[in-house]
């Protein structure tokens, strides 16, 4: 077999045989299939695409890879959550408890953030002593004790995914359904788990910008994840405005001890219901979509959920403190400058991406792998789209450590801002399902 | 500049700026733009394409990779032909002498064969002693002296060409029509000729097998020719058949005496003051069709083409004694075996390339860059598409020096052969004219 063959066969809009696609992730983890070759099938495989079959093949290639967790001696079903990421989303924190508090095991793995999204692991470690790098046997210990465990994904899962996403973000070949696909499913699917709920964002803070690449993207997930016998559901949601009232770690950590308290914004608690009661029908627990969320809404109510974040913290060496006490969650507090609504009107936007990244200017956020974040600064959001305002009325907070970042984040803050004078009525959260 | 978005702005169909492309060339011929980088670059161009401009633009900054030839401060117009490639196609060695002998200066620059296509530097090596490698200095001396030169590329023209061309070859990104153009036309521009006549060959033993393609790629070389400054005809023709009588080295080198001596095959004579006649005018040394045409044929019933030819040779260190006794070409014999009829009927088929790959198994050609090659084995064709032939009646000779060679190339060979019932008349030679 001859990469250059490989290469031209989808360049001709081929169908790569399995043989040829494992020849490739196998060639390109143990650096026989060159990075000149790899780069140039990726952008054949970006520009002709790949079918349903193909996608799971490359999955399946990238899974072998490396190790496949194997927790099936653990009682109960093992099922996870994956979002393309957001602004402000938080919901892994809200919905992880909620879902093991009704008896689903969850073996999540999660990121972090890069450029205007952020990531479940920087936001936890806003928690003093919370550690995401566990190893597998403490893994398997916290799933066996307390059904749930959030931590980064080991090196050992899907290593093909690594060294083919350096050589996609350097060559142009990042936004390729079938590529993207195979990257998210390889990492899920190598979790050991049996069942997967996706959450796909959609909107001006998205990586898919329209439905029609969301639905694709989406449809693509489920149609491997469902192949390699994961059970998939995907919703498709829209992040057009930050999700829920915090953009920022340390801020949104407050925000879901405050929605597993009872207390949380609406549209946070609803999609964190909604996604868990997705994982508890993935993974056979609830019989009915009715039944599902009185489940889930029943542990939010009981506090069992509150309860279960709290062992999660206290089980992976956080200072399980900071549940009632946020003060402890940041070293120093940030300073604070509040951005006003520029007329009377109806707040007609908040655009989720540019608020992402002047959260990222702040130092919330990242532009590069491996650059160190600041907790304690982020952004607050005082209107949500729809509300009606005066002139100068607060519309957003931001939390800043110094003049020089505060003066790169406030022009696009402000303009992130849109008033209109005719009444706004905001879209649907949840646009789509896709089983 | 950065070489990812060059990538994803050809990826997503964009035009390239000349900078963009600059930065591109300059960066792969230095080593700056990764290869990793550059083969993602090549295959958004194979699928995406470029549009004249662009493909102007590449050519113009390969050729100033490397040094632009300057033979201004001699008199005369200086042309050159380029073929795309063929089986038994020698028409250089023919039209080079003829053109100079009607007062063009032709610095003809050539290449070497390889797969089933012969080069007419491994032609001339056949000849004793021959040199292909002058110094700029001897290529500027023999061009006044004798107003011809026939050698290989000097490693300063376009050097980007040579960089680009290894990373094309191992990655799928040979069959571009940008690409190709820029490929030719920065070779032939560096040159610093005035004017170019590009012989396009279509068919079964041509890298454009289709007249589509052909035409596709004629107009983009005419295009970009005529762009830079130098004025540029092409023909399409037709290469189904090996051209003229013989395949191999030195077996050429006779059949081009032999038509020089006026005694040549009808295609291989027709073809060659045909295309010596289109230098002509392109250089502006005929005013018309008819006044070229008549030019060359002077030259060629008169003898001056031949004592043209007798010059390069001598200039060039040749043993011109080869020109009236063709013994002193080859250093021995190669036996011979021939290859008849299946049955009677009309040669209906005399497939080019499977004919030049049986050549290049009996050690005519090479399937690498660099391989040695015998000068003295090759096919001679004994029988034409068209002829009426009865069953055993003699088609191809092959002349071979091992029975292994011997034993891979026959079956090629008979296999080139189809006989029809029915009366075949084949096509016309030059199919299309591009100005």
């Amino acid at each position: 077999m001859r990469a250059v063959d490989i290469i031209r066969k989808k360049r001709d809009g081929g169908k790569l045989e399995p043989a040829e696609i494992a020849f490739f992730v196998e060639g390109v983890t143990r650096g026989t299939f060159f990075d000149y070759q790899a780069s140039a099938l990726l952008m054949a495989i970006l520009l002709r695409g790949m079918d349903d079959e193909e996608t799971a093949w490359l999955t399946g290639s990238m899974v072998d890879s490396g190790r496949r967790l194997d927790f099936s001696d653990l009682a109960g079903r093992k099922v996870d959550k994956h979002s393309t990421g957001g602004v402000g989303d938080k919901t892994s924190l809200v919905l992880a408890p909620l879902a093991a508090a009704c008896g689903a095991i969850v073996p999540m793995m999660s990121g972090r953030g890069l450029g205007h999204t952020g990531g479940t692991l920087d936001k936890l470690e806003a928690i003093p002593g919370f550690r995401v790098d566990l190893s597998p046997a403490e893994i398997r210990d916290s799933l066996a004790a307390i059904g749930c465990v959030i931590v980064g994904q080991t090196a050992e899962v899907a290593p093909a995914d690594k060294a083919l996403y350096a050589l996609r973000d350097v060559t142009g070949t990042v936004e390729s359904v079938p590529l993207i696909t195979a990257s998210i499913m390889s990492k899920k699917i190598a979790e050991g788990i049996d069942g997967l709920v996706l959450d796909v964002k959609t909107g001006r803070g998205a990586f898919m910008e329209t439905i029609d690449d969301a639905r694709r993207l989406a449809r693509s997930l489920v149609a491997v994840g469902n192949r390699a016998g994961v059970r998939t559901n995907a919703l498709i949601t829209a992040m057009d405005a930050p999700l829920g009232q915090t953009v920022g770690n340390a801020l949104e950590i407050v925000e879901c001890l405050e929605t597993l308290k009872g207390r949380g914004p609406s549209d946070l608690e609803t999609l964190s219901v909604r996604l868990a009661a997705e994982m508890l029908i993935v993974a056979g627990i609830a019989g009915s979509a009715a039944d599902a969320e009185a489940r889930v809404r029943k542990a939010l109510a009981s506090g069992a959920g509150l309860q279960k974040f709290t062992e999660i913290v206290a089980r992976q060496g956080g200072d399980a403190r900071v549940v009632q006490d946020y003060g402890r969650l940041t070293p120093e507090p940030a300073r604070r400058r509040s951005v006003g609504a520029p007329a009377a009107g109806y707040l007609a936007l908040l655009d989720a991406g540019r608020i992402g990244r002047a959260a990222a200017l702040l130092g919330a956020g990242r532009s590069r792998v491996g650059e160190p974040i600041d907790h304690g600064v982020g952004i607050t959001v005082r209107a949500k789209p729809g509300a009606h305002l005066q002139a100068g009325d607060p519309v957003l907070d931001l939390h800043y450590r110094t003049d020089e970042t505060l003066a790169l984040a406030l022009p696009l803050a402000t303009g992130a801002i849109a008033i209109s004078p005719d009444a706004v009525i905001p879209g649907p959260l949840v646009l789509e399902e896709i089983r």
